[in-house]
């Protein structure tokens, strides 16, 4: 009886907050979306404001108070209410680090800061952006002290992403990570097959695009009386609880896949979100297992479902009808075109194959400015180093370099690996996905993809932030994270496309 | 020195409940041009706790101490402190009335009472927004209550818009501008000139037709780095201070006028909130002097120019580049048809002169409600006898009878009076404008409507709400509100089109 009114209090307490950091959310959105060009710097003190005062919530007295109270509890609580009074725990711990007056002035610079990224990266100027990217990993430096590390001051980071990452762990994730994707890349460079994108260029009307867009959006789960798709620079996902999922995507009128294949991918993050319980309002938890669970819902509809050949016969005849262009396109040529292998520029338009090494090179890039190796000055010649050393292409300008991601405009530094990570996950579900039904992927070529959304649903979604990423992976697959099932993956398919070995 | 200090203060504390502010304001924005329907109810309680935030930020002892400190100090201030001081303690003794559980409670119905408005017009029964209005109006009743009245409950509404506006006085000013309305409308029945407008109907793509608003609103002065035109069911303006300034309309595709004289009218109230001076930050007072005021604004770009023989003149070659179909009509024809006289159904869609019957219509019912001389139910009979007997039509259906208009669902009760005198003062002011520079409305026939604009950002829009409507109107016109402007220039106008006296 006690413990059920305390527990009342609390979800009452977070509830607050929740509606609070909705507003936030809100903001942030209509930032990236809508905003004037001369409202950002009165907006970007409105979010410091609202930011204090979510600061000041989750740090205040009465968290210590709640703790303290319904520690004594813990043997009687369920496991929802369990995992929630654990992230409590953890988040006040860990916030309460930072002093109040840091903490707001690093939001008022992050907003800034994305909107001078904005400017450089339509000014094709790095220079415009580098004095906000300094200040931000000055004050991502000086949080890392408030926090604390043992080993490695990138760990710090990692861990806010992934519980209990470590560079440790990921650099053998990585290497290993590595050596697969290039045993690949190797074999395919040696293949005869040499594979046509062609039809993918040309003109395809924005408006056309837009409406193919929700058409498949729809078609993979994604409730559009729960979300909306609108347009930013960089596609994004956020959402206001469960019933308000707002993706973006970004239309190029000259190519086919990059607005359809970000819509696929922010809408499974939109998935995810829409299908948490309703049971975990106000309890902290009603938000994914971490961000590279995330990513692998994301990425696991882009990629391993929306360019599987099931997906590819079922899209194409769709794509038919709003695009002239691909009448005499066979499926086997639609297909190969959308996993075309080729070392690139760009993270986000990057094939399923080469996409770790954009996310290597970052993740080593990070590592070393972080534990101040590196200076903000010399990020622009390592990345093009990098990329040339890694990806044998080199950025003939800032934009399709160093200024391509938003990330590092608001501090997300420690974010990159999520995305590797989550291709690893992915695959590692859809190996205990296709055991458990063999034949589901013959029903995706009629366009039925009921079943393995319900089946992510039941698995993954329904539990938001109930399991840790390690307990969820081992709940769904019977095994830890093993990047072995992506490599099988790549190999099995990459070598079927390119007729290799 | 002290005083300085002291009202820096203050400002600070100002600022703060301004950021508050703006964010709600981004969420009714937000819910009104892009919520998704499931999202509605959960949003409504994010407003809910928001309300209630910035209601103990306006009630608090705070406030009470700051007039406390600063009333003694009077004779010292700026114009601006001082109206600062009077507006805070004005509204903060307003305020205090009501209980905050009442208000955040009401908040919260109103969000609800909207939404359930958009359905049932959409369904087109009043019935589904019935018990929703019931509850909105019980509100008002109560509210009354609280803030107390003299002689006719609805005044203390009618203050609410227009500060010192009595039932009494309102009688008399609608009395006369009813039969001026009359004596012009019965003159153009007896005219034996058939005006036509046929061309103004067929197909008008939406797209164009919202190209063609944004060049218009940008002619007109509108700064689009300070604003945006969005869509929404019934058109409206909001601001976030004085750099983020939205509108709304809503596109028909069957008729040409509509949208386009919609997002002229808000692009009225636009032009006045992005002109408000920047020194009215955070003093409580960047806002429009009165609703009525900012009617004047509207209507003023809506209809007095807008409708105008110039700007018809400047008008027409644009909008034939937008639509074929007005390839051979002519200035006298184009000029007609947008001040074609009918008495019709649908207020934001009447015509200039009718229109204020409209609101006549409005004003009866609000009285007879609000002093519960009449009940909800009896609203739709009431209505549906009136537009019988003023303006000869009855309504076939609710969404066009009773349903028309959102106002009543957010409880704006004492709100409509405003479009009538904002159409008053307007022409006053115009008078004024005519007198001082006899060849603007030349200028206009070029597009050049830079001189108006100038004109009324110098003599209205910059004050804010430094000085009461009574002041302003007396300081541009050197008199006080006077209904006889707006009926001269009724006859002046109409007379002439329609060939009459």
């Amino acid at each position: 009886m006690e413990l059920k009114y305390k527990i009342d209090e609390l979800k009452s307490y977070l509830g607050q907050h929740e509606k609070l950091v909705q507003a936030i959310g809100l903001i942030y959105w209509d930032m990236r979306t809508n905003i004037p060009s001369k409202a950002g710097e009165s907006r970007a003190k409105v979010l410091e404001y609202l930011s204090g005062e979510s600061f000041k919530m989750i740090t205040s007295p009465k968290i210590e108070e709640f703790i303290k109270d319904l520690t004594p509890y813990k043997n009687e609580m369920s496991l929802i209410e369990k995992r929630m009074l654990e992230e409590l725990e953890r988040n006040y711990n860990e916030t309460k680090k930072i002093p109040e007056d840091k903490y707001v002035a690093y939001v008022g610079l992050c907003s800034n800061s994305e909107l001078a990224w904005e400017k450089a990266k339509d000014a094709n100027d790095f220079e415009i952006f580098k004095p906000y990217l300094e200040k931000v990993v000055e004050f991502q430096k000086e949080f890392i002290e408030y926090w604390g590390y043992k080993d490695d001051k990138y760990d710090t980071l990692l861990d806010k992403y992934e519980l209990g990452l470590t560079t440790e762990k990921l650099d053998k994730i990585f290497s290993e990570l590595r050596d697969g994707i290039l045993e690949v890349l190797n074999k395919i460079k040696e293949s005869k097959k040499k594979l046509n994108r062609d039809f993918l260029y040309g003109h395809f009307d924005a408006n056309k695009q837009k409406d193919l867009s929700l058409y498949i959006l729809e078609k993979i789960g994604f409730d559009m009386e729960a979300g909306r798709l609108d347009v930013s620079v960089h596609p994004f996902t956020t959402n206001f609880g469960n019933k308000d999922v707002r993706l973006t995507t970004n239309y190029h009128e000259d190519e086919f896949t990059s607005a359809l294949f970000s819509t696929i991918h922010e809408g499974g993050h939109g998935i995810y979100e829409q299908n948490i319980s309703d049971d975990l309002e106000c309890t902290g938890l009603q938000t994914g297992a971490s961000m590279a669970i995330h990513e692998s819902q994301s990425r696991f509809y882009e990629n391993i479902l929306g360019r599987s050949k099931g997906f590819c016969s079922y899209l194409l005849p769709v794509a038919k009808k709003y695009f002239e262009d691909f009448k005499d396109v066979t499926l086997d040529e639609f297909y190969e075109a959308m996993n075309y292998v080729e070392t690139s520029l760009i993270r986000t338009e990057a094939d399923e194959l080469t996409y770790g090494l954009h996310i290597i090179i970052r993740y080593e890039i990070e590592k070393e400015l972080i534990n101040g190796r590196i200076s903000v000055s010399e990020l622009k010649d390592l990345w093009n180093k990098k990329y040339k050393e890694y990806l044998g292409v080199e950025p003939k300008n800032d934009a399709e370099g160093i200024l391509q991601d938003m990330h590092w405009s608001d501090g997300s530094f420690g974010y990159f690996p999520s995305y590797a990570l989550g291709n690893l996950y992915g695959a590692q579900m859809f190996n205990t996905l296709l055991k458990e039904n063999p034949n589901i992927m013959e029903e995706v070529k009629n366009g039925n993809l009921t079943e393995i959304t319900k089946w992510l649903n039941e698995k993954v979604h329904f539990h938001g932030a109930i399991y840790t990423p390690e307990e969820l992976i081992k709940r769904v697959t019977g095994e830890e994270l093993n990047p072995k099932y992506f490599i099988d993956y790549l190999k099995n398919k990459y070598y079927k496309i390119y007729d290799v070995e």
